[in-house]
């Protein structure tokens, strides 16, 4: 790996800091062959790390879009026009990533603390003190979870998991990965299989470089190879992240998490999704008719540059899949470990 | 796509072909990016085709390895060390793929009728003849597993598969895909789901060009897409094809065929096997503690050149997954469809 920052500039397992006036960042675009971290202290700059994924993983996206505005907020204190810049700033970033659940509420929230500030010479501090405090709750909430998901690892457990959600992902430790973090430091000999994930591949670009940066074991096997990993007792206990959680405990998530599901079931491997509760989305029953978010033909028929499949070919790219709650043994919260029959009042 | 060997030099759906002297033969490494057809008068040539994956699918490298056999024939005519050279090459040509049971079968076949030809001048026309044969044998086969499959395909119907059983893995027109092709040519109005097939893609490369040529409908999707697919209702049956299917039925196969199979069941959908007869191991009563094949690291970990995961990461990359009889609807083969419980006596 190619070393172009000093990883000290940022503090083991996190991906994004407020740094003496300026935000610093990896930059996961370039992961997992050289290892860069981007220092700005311009807004526009972090809104296009969002848009172009060198920030990723939706909570991670909502600790930087509150920065961005912090960021804005030094930038035009002083100036007369100081609270339209700002709206204007958070409408732009509002549009970097326009399924991001995670960075509407983020943005929503820095909003409302600049309207609630009266004296317009406060707006930059209230609101940097604003993403600190958002950064810190979500650092907060990943450790609660990782709490949660420890009491259920055993001594030499071997976990399965999907796509990345880890310090990568979030503002904290991650939440599923970040369960394997805090079992991996209490000493419990774990080791992970890490699925590669496909079209995107954060498995094999950043689970991979996360857990090759922490010392813990692992194995990466192509997403097909999940069910035969299991079938062979590879495989303790699978652990996923969440995309969204209807009431009724079904979860949607990165393709590729219903088949690993199904395959759990089979072999009676406990399998568990990983989240904050602000994932739960009440008003939705469940999740048996939601929409397929379908992504471009591109993402599977060429790779950096590189085109694998033939011009003509049609894609169907579905985003993510749905795990029904029937095949969830739990849902690791920062409160609790939810059992079936889920209900999160 | 790059042309650079005229079409027509082989006939419609055939890889490779005996023409004037020479053999003519679709290099796969290439594609989907370039069609180009080598002509070769020299078993070396042919030998390093195998070997490289130019040529490659079980069935087609047993008719390759037979043609290599009946240039060199030809090579060394009125030599007097005509069939010691004819030994080595034999010897050198099942060095090619060390695990490949039709090559060994084929290149036995061939010494069996070098030997049996007692005068040395009659030894080239013997192979020659003996190689197009066993050519023929294979493209008919392939006819009678599609004539079998065709009658389990209904109008409309979507096909799902993995890996490539088209005529780019076979002598004649595939097993698996050779149904698809038939049912395409009766005009039953199907469509194909191809699965990408990681970490080789034969998937996304040769399945999805075949598909391309023929002008047959199809979404070519991740591998990991495959449950949610058929969850969606997007998949009416699958058939696939078979490196080994043992007596009682288990069947081996490209990594990622279990977790289709444990899909299908789920979503009641039926799960066929296309295989010739000669894919059935009377001696193996099931599949049960097949010693997995491990390929390299390397072919999960990079492609074409360009790294995907991190230098450091071990990868567990098992080459096939066996699917258990008790999942498989049918195995179609030349003779009949097999239906559970499963006896090829």
């Amino acid at each position: 790996m190619k070393i172009l920052s000093d990883p000290e500039l940022l503090p083991a397992r996190s991906a994004i800091e407020w740094l003496n006036e300026r935000v610093a960042y990896i930059n996961q675009r370039r992961l997992p062959l050289t290892f860069e971290i981007v220092i700005t202290d311009d807004w526009r700059r972090l809104a296009r790390a969002i848009k172009s994924l060198e920030v990723r993983g939706a909570p991670l996206i909502g600790v930087a879009a509150a920065y961005a505005v912090a960021l804005a907020a030094r930038r035009f204190a002083n100036k007369r026009s100081n609270r339209g810049n700002l709206l204007r700033t958070i409408e732009a970033l509002r549009r970097t990533r326009p399924t991001a659940v995670n960075l509407f509420w983020a943005l929503h929230k820095m909003q409302m603390v600049m309207e609630r500030t009266e004296n317009t010479d406060d707006i930059p501090d209230a609101l940097l003190n604003a993403a600190k405090a958002l950064h810190e709750d979500d650092r907060r909430r990943c450790e609660a979870i990782a709490a949660q998901g420890l009491r259920l690892i055993q001594p030499g457990a071997s976990i399965l998991t999907i796509c990345n959600t880890g310090f990568l992902a979030t503002g904290g430790i991650g939440t599923a990965l970040g369960i394997v973090y805090r079992a991996f430091d209490a000493s419990l000999d774990i080791k992970v299989i890490a699925c590669e994930t496909r079209p995107l591949w954060q498995g094999a670009r950043l689970t991979a470089w996360e857990l090759t940066q922490a010392g813990i074991p692992f194995k990466l096997i192509v997403d097909s190879a999940a069910p035969w990993t299991i079938a062979r007792g590879m495989v303790d206990i699978c652990i996923i992240g969440a995309d969204r959680i209807a009431a009724n405990g079904d979860t949607a998530n990165k393709i590729g998490s219903y088949g690993l599901a199904l395959a759990c079931r089979e072999h009676n491997i406990p399998f568990y999704i990983a989240a904050p509760l602000s994932t739960v989305d009440p008003g939705c029953s469940d999740l048996r008719n939601i929409p397929i978010e379908e992504r471009a033909d591109s993402e599977v028929k060429s790779w950096s540059g590189k085109q694998i499949a033939p011009s003509e070919a049609q894609v169907f790219n579905p985003a993510f899949d749905v795990v029904p709650a029937k095949l969830i043994t739990g849902i690791i919260t920062e409160g609790k470990v939810f059992l079936p029959p889920y209900s999160f009042m």
